[in-house]
């Protein structure tokens, strides 16, 4: 059995930025000596999320305006309040909205290649931007 | 240590439809040589979703409901413009409950069991059919 | 290759409330013989969630806010209608919440230690206690 851990930084420019970061994962899977098992990704983050779906740019922007409407980034939460806390970034929403999507994906590996379906993409999306972020990289197999 | 990797296909009937996969998954497990491990379960799809929880009717209606309130399908969403996106399906609500509630589940393994409490259930939601579906076990261990 | 399995109990006090075990958790894993693998971190029930984020207070007074205006607890759930279930608890805002939220994690463990990142803390929510809740623990590595 193996176990290979690499990690990554990423550098986001916007304030909240969605990106297509298969190509990257699938650089660092190849590296490895693991061909049949399971990478698990992470952020070492906590306002940044990691999931999978379609990167397609109108649904993108779909994603956007619904994290927005569920979480606005204005949404009078107490963590943006120095009354409750000495965060000074005014970041709740974009760690609510990481608790929503989640911060980690996991990927069965089979025959060295990622498995996943035409349309899946693995989608990085930075909610405190910019800043650069850590993503690390655990496979385990044979 | 040993890698399992296999899939099966299901064909939903409906438009939004809820399923509780457990036995199909069980079946799957009974078939591997891991005793001991951790299985990953995956749909390849990103309009489904997959996640644990009760498996009751009202429940079920309830969770529907939740989905058409958050997300709902006639959101006018850009993925679904012809103006921004080729896609004629008109699914932009369905990748978005599906990025919400997650197209992946880990379970643990143990003396060839699911680890699984008394009320949880694997939950297929069905979010743009009907279709046919693919879903990848992965199982690992020894 | 060495799969560990363990599990232990937790005792919450509140309806609704939100610790962070990332201590406990850390206690199972020093006690485990696996240094470098996969620990996959799972509740055993459907109406209490586990996941990732800042453990800072006014925070999870948000996450609290943000579940509740998401999915009320009053919510007029059919789950919660005698007619239409036996479920007396009147818990289907925390079935959902759970849903949403996710009842399980996966952490990447290197040289014997959790890789997670400096704000990153393990999270569990109450959403329907006071109750007594089982978490297991499965690690596999070398």
């Amino acid at each position: 059995m193996k176990v290979f851990n690499t990690s990554f930084t990423l550098s986001t420019e916007e304030r909240c930025e969605v990106s297509d970061i298969t190509k990257l994962i699938r650089e660092v899977i190849q590296q490895s000596p693991v061909a049949n098992g399971i990478a698990l990704i992470n952020t070492l983050h906590t306002t940044c999320a990691l999931f999978i779906n379609e990167f397609q740019s109108a649904l993108m922007d779909d994603l956007r305006n619904l994290a927005e409407r569920l979480v606005p980034e204005r949404g009078g939460f107490r963590h943006d309040d120095p009354r409750y806390s000495d965060c000074e970034r005014g970041n709740a929403h974009a760690h609510l909205r990481t608790a929503l999507l989640g911060r980690s994906i996991a990927v069965a590996l089979s025959g060295g290649e990622m498995v996943l379906g035409r349309f899946q993409s693995i989608i990085f999306a930075e909610f405190d931007g910019p800043r650069k972020r850590d993503v690390t990289v655990q496979i385990i197999g044979e």
